[in-house]
């Protein structure tokens, strides 16, 4: 996954995409970087890690202008390499050019071995690439329409910025799969992947970006175009509802802290059990939990603490005590759970190890049931348009039942919410028409690229013994 | 305030403290160190920072041996200085020795000046340097009655572990200013500053170390000594409940989790308002909170998300936008307070500057009334006794009454638990007996050094500009 | 300046290139890497500094394969940059590829322009990318075939290695302009920029490539073709025997250390002086000065002592002591210098201010009258063929006559070597046929491309502010 | 080894003090120091490392003040340490003082124990230690006299420089092992331990420090005191002559080159050979050489040639192609001695394995002959007195005579220059009564530790398995 951000307008241009990044965070921790611009000249800075540890006083700086964009871009094995990291600017017989992707390609594959074979060199294993040399070999006679002649070109999913020598862009897939949303701080407009950030920064929001609309600012102000003709469904991703995005964002015109409350609500409804005790697995089940506990009209307790200190160097010691992982993270609250029946909600369940680490926790803490319920039904697909899942064979939902992952996970009782009660929590209707859900139900919107099966075997034409490793010694 | 943990018996002494420290690390971030010991040869590692970030699998493999102590250090302004670290470790004519301590001597800089005049040299700022002189001057034939020599010299706060050639010895002064608990690891020792890496480690929780009481490890298992036959009564400090200590952590025989809960039922009784929903400052204020909800009949809701990425390098931008402080780790979720009268539940209320922004925070995400309950009362006077708080002129309550306060922070009212529901909390009498709380009520159970004014004039006597910097290259 | 080394066939072809650009590390000092290969897969190190300090053990091992190719590349001002660090490495519809070259395309520009209209992004400042896109366009149906099509449409220098999956090949452009080797190590054939790596790898010096050859090693063994039926009159350049090789190399069939030692003879010869004693200007001037004092019959001193410890982090304060530049670097010995009458002797003066300070110091330590003789004629003239020497307006003989000089560096005489005795010692003829000599007449082999004069509007098109900082947190 | 540099009464005291280590660097390159001092108040930076990688502008900064000293300490193994750079500082009962030391006491163990007896706690494993406990216990009413009392207590060799509130002192010992020099840079008096660093900051020579004397410098101008009153014979090391001293300084009023030049001409006379060409070991033989071939009648040629890119960091790789070592750092010019009779000529032959590699390499090149010459005698002896030879087992002339050598060396001869020659060079008498040269005659001036057996053992106190590590995080 990935956040993107971008103002248009404002003397602090790379100040305040630092800000947004920060605030966008949680959707990209594996690469960060900011492009802004001054006149005809863009100066960028890009590194592996996080925001607050990528840029200093002296590096923002470096970036003045009154306009920016930034990405931060998620960890996935076997990618993580300097070169992926986004926005990625290019000079072309045009000028210059920035450009920050949310999302995923799903024909990236078959389209850089045709733009291959015609002489291009791709510098990244990345799918956003294969925009960049569209664009370049794009022959219209200005940005707009070269960028709407590439965009026809495109299948799948993508939240998208372009930084110009005069203007910023903003565009969505026709299906809008992935978030993106406008704003305004004084006379400056931003764009953002979520509302998130126009709090820290004290922006007003304005509206989202429609699927399949093209926002174009500039010193004309702002105006809006459209991608295509023919407007198929939009298609929103769920799971930035249950999962993915901030729970003080709005989404879809809902507070996704609303709609995890209710999920949790919808939890209780479906899935009653005699108990003491709910508890939330932190941060992330907090909302639920307290649905789950207010419609169960049953006791709301924090019977596990989350660490702050837990960060991305510790070492586990390698001898006889291991496989700390969720223990490191999380600590049980005997006080809280002991001799109690204990509901504990979660909002996924994907390999199942961490719940059983956590079930096995609270059993040593004194509880004396453990019931998981998730607010959300069993993933059981993977997903094509740039949320990264594992694979089908690590999702435990694809290959066992409700009753086996139960026994893996060794709870007193496991159940999940179903898809009519997600589908009433986040507004939409049961013929799935109106979201994305198919990591839910394998009905995808959009068909994979045929001939290579989709968004990894992108990453893996450039295989990790490839993979080039540049340190700067200074 | 620090941490300490050691532990005797063990194949992987320094892996398993290294663990207690980083269940341990809210009690000091500054620094970090253990020593651990094969026969008489001790291995030493130190660093300035987080223990995540100061051992690699390399460095806990140079730490060998059954037996091992290490101690975690808070950061204080100017005295941050590697040679301050601790466990210190220092040959003498009896063999080596290493120290860590949790407190503070309240006449350590009198000893000092009487020490340097006998022709000592200290080579840190840190007043447990005088308990090593002592150590090293004692005359007494073996360690054991060197060290309670040493101790009927000492004045103030101290849990004490020492690491010798043979031995493993914990000491808690008098009046058990500081905790101090002891377990068992299948046939190791364990003692640690807290219980809550025993849940980690997973040892067994045996008993405190008692106020006075000298405990020794060795080949031949483990004995307790007296320091003193005088007994004044114990005064543990009540801070530790309201705030230092991990909720999951038993303190004198009590939850720390429950005791808080409590005082947010205690805070409910005394100070109740016309209120729509009860939110936490998290983390601090959760178990309150939920207290207090669950005594007045309220919605508990989830009202200000703490961001997990703000660490200690973000770089706030220098220019028009500022202060973003608080805003940066704590966010607002509108859909839980719009429209709403909001009772904001948090432990303490330092300097006003914090609890101003939140307000401010809460009021542009819509709530209607916002009235802060703090679970503990006013804090108006520093402690000798191995807290770091403000000076007296940083601690508004020291100079403001509540109403004066309650504008500063511009919230809709203000009330804090009163010391009888502090007491009958955390179970003490409200005569004050049974517990240390000057920095609530100014009646300190020890005099602070006289001629010297305090722990703060022993950091002082090597001044900031005196400080060694040292940095290795390689 | 840059050097290139290449070997085909070994174990340890990695290892081996990492040893050949140590001893050609004289060569570029600002970037160096190796790509090496294993089947179809390419593995790449590249970082801006040494070779020593860029290279560790485990970088190393991350290089497998039985061929390789490296590159050190020299420091300009402004054009630093980690992604103009080659070898440079691209996929493309044929497979891997990776190039590593050392001279400079005079016609850079117009190429690139051209290129960028038709669609090519450019990644780099460097001319060498040109060569990696035309390749990438190139529609022969196989490498050699392409190769040899796009050596067709360079014009200007170059010593060229590139490594494929099956092959390395090394280039050199028909006017011979920068030096390209060949020798045996074993079974493996290894290809370098200089003789000096195989004395330290302990290789056999077969014979240089010819200026216009392509040499193709592969698994069936070593093949000769010619890059152009035509054959211009061979070019290498005179200025590698005067001032860039190592005196160890072999360079044109000659010992580079005996050409210098000659040219001190004729300096000898052309421009006597009585003196009492003759010193060279360490470590550049030692053969000739040895060859003027023994021609002479004079004494030869080391009268000026080199440091070892000045590198490039040295930190000059920044006060009223300023400007001690050489000072650091060398020190007078007074008892060689005191009381005579010395002939310093050095291979260049290029602006002068060197020298200046070498007088400077000299007269400081005594000496009674100082001569010196320069073992080349003036530098005039800026190279297009890959040596970054300074701006015309730099080079002090470019404006002002040897008297002016002389007055300028404030020593008692300057002469500088005639281009007839250069010439005659580096086995040239006074018609300037057999090499280009155009920094020190002018008189260029090959014009420079015309419509942007030259190398350093290549470097202008990506300007420092548009420069990528790209920094990797781990 | 080590050196110290300080100056007194200068604006910019640091800064100089930077400079004057710059130029003592031959003298250690393991750890440097430098302490200032503004009134009371000291400012102290260390490091492990180079003087010019040691050292930030921001660091020189930080050691404001118009006094400091510094020290440049040898790189030993086993006992690199951060703690044991110098200078110390440390603050005992009648203030601040730093101390930076040069030299070897010869019964520091036996001072260290009665000192840890009497209650004393060592923080570093250097004999420097015990004169900083000294100073602490001593009870003369100033600083002047507790350092004489001090100085009579101390047996050995030290040039010592300490640094008080209101003091720059300067101390050597009664045999002047080490080297000790004063200077003036305009109103500021300098000492150092040796004149090489006044050319660089253009300071002016005075005179020596002579042995037993103590110079104090303060706001009252320069005096000289006495350490004792019996004055034995003066001892100052031949070896600073033959080969640690830099040959730009002079030492007991002469000049290091020109001594070094006599050397070699005093080895021609003892050492004839039929020979075609002298070559020197650079650097450290060049004079030698230079002195060889003038008397001999014989060309000089610079036949090997030293890499200046053979830093600390520089890796081998570690199959097939191993010890490099000395190839890495020399290379020969096969033009220079191919098919000649070639006398090399070094100051110094140690293990043998350096002079056998380099006999290999001359073979290699074509050298016909090849006759190693040394311009000192055998090295038979430890130094007691602060140089850090090899243990006796690892000199191979104290187990082996010079045909042995010569066989193991592989060379057609070898020959040693006699002391009756180095006597005559340096202007001693052969009766060995105006130096120490015991590392060639076992003759010692001052017996080391009977009980410890010397230096070594003070080392080994603190095992390297208690060596502390300290890195610091920020």
């Amino acid at each position: 996954m990935c956040g993107v951000f971008g103002i248009y307008g404002h003397d602090e241009a790379a100040n305040i995409t630092y800000l947004g990044l920060h605030a966008l965070q949680h959707r990209g921790q594996e690469s960060v970087g900011i492009v802004s611009r001054t006149g005809a000249d863009f100066h960028r800075h890009a590194a592996m890690g996080h925001v607050a540890e990528s840029f200093s006083q002296r590096t923002l700086e470096k970036l003045p202008g009154r306009a920016a964009i930034g990405h931060v871009r998620y960890s996935t094995a076997g990618s993580s390499d300097i070169r992926n990291a986004q926005p990625f600017f290019f000079e072309y017989a045009h000028g210059g050019i920035a450009l920050a992707h949310n999302g995923n390609l799903v024909d990236a594959g078959e389209q850089r071995s045709r733009l291959e074979r015609g002489g291009s060199i791709f510098q990244t294993s990345s799918d956003t690439e294969v925009i960049v040399h569209l664009l370049a070999q794009a022959t219209e006679p200005d940005t707009i329409s070269r960028l709407l002649a590439v965009l026809k070109q495109l299948t799948g999913a993508y939240s998208l910025l372009l930084l110009t020598e005069t203007k910023l862009i903003a565009a969505r897939d026709p299906r809008g799969f992935r978030p993106l949303v406008m704003g305004r701080l004084k006379d400056a407009f931003v764009v953002s992947s979520e509302t998130c950030p126009f709090d820290l920064i004290e922006a007003e929001f304005i509206r989202e970006i429609e699927p399949g609309e093209v926002v174009v600012i500039d010193g004309d102000g702002m105006r809006s175009l459209s991608t295509s003709e023919s407007r198929p469904p939009p298609a929103p991703c769920v799971f930035e509802h249950v999962y993915f995005a901030r729970p003080d964002s709005l989404l879809n015109g809902r507070s996704v802290y609303r709609v995890r409350e209710q999920l949790g609500r919808e939890l209780a409804r479906e899935h009653p059990v005699p108990a003491d005790v709910v508890i939330p697995v932190p941060d992330s089940g907090v909302p639920a939990a307290i649905g789950y506990a207010r419609e169960a009209g049953l006791d709301y307790e924090m019977g596990l603490i989350r660490s702050h200190y837990v960060g991305r160097t510790f070492i586990e010691p390698q001898d006889s005590i291991r496989h700390f992982g969720v223990r490191l993270k999380l600590s049980p609250v005997r006080a809280a759970v002991v001799d109690r029946r204990v509901v504990v909600v979660d909002d996924s369940l994907v390999r199942g190890t961490t719940s059983r680490k956590i079930v096995h926790m609270l059993r040593n803490a004194g509880a004396r049931e453990i019931h998981l319920r998730i607010s959300a039904p069993p993933t059981t697909n993977p997903c094509y348009y740039g949320i990264d899942t594992p694979s089908r064979s690590e999702l435990i939902a694809s290959s066992h039942d409700v009753s086996e992952i139960e026994r893996f996970v060794t709870c007193d009782s496991l159940r999940y919410l179903s898809h009519g009660g997600l589908m009433s929590a986040v507004g939409g209707s049961e013929s799935r028409a109106d979201f994305c859900s198919a990591c839910f139900t394998g009905d995808y919107p959009l068909r994979p690229d045929a001939s290579q099966g989709g968004a990894d075997l992108v990453r893996l034409r450039t295989t990790p013994s490839r993979a080039e490793s540049e340190i700067s010694h200074g």
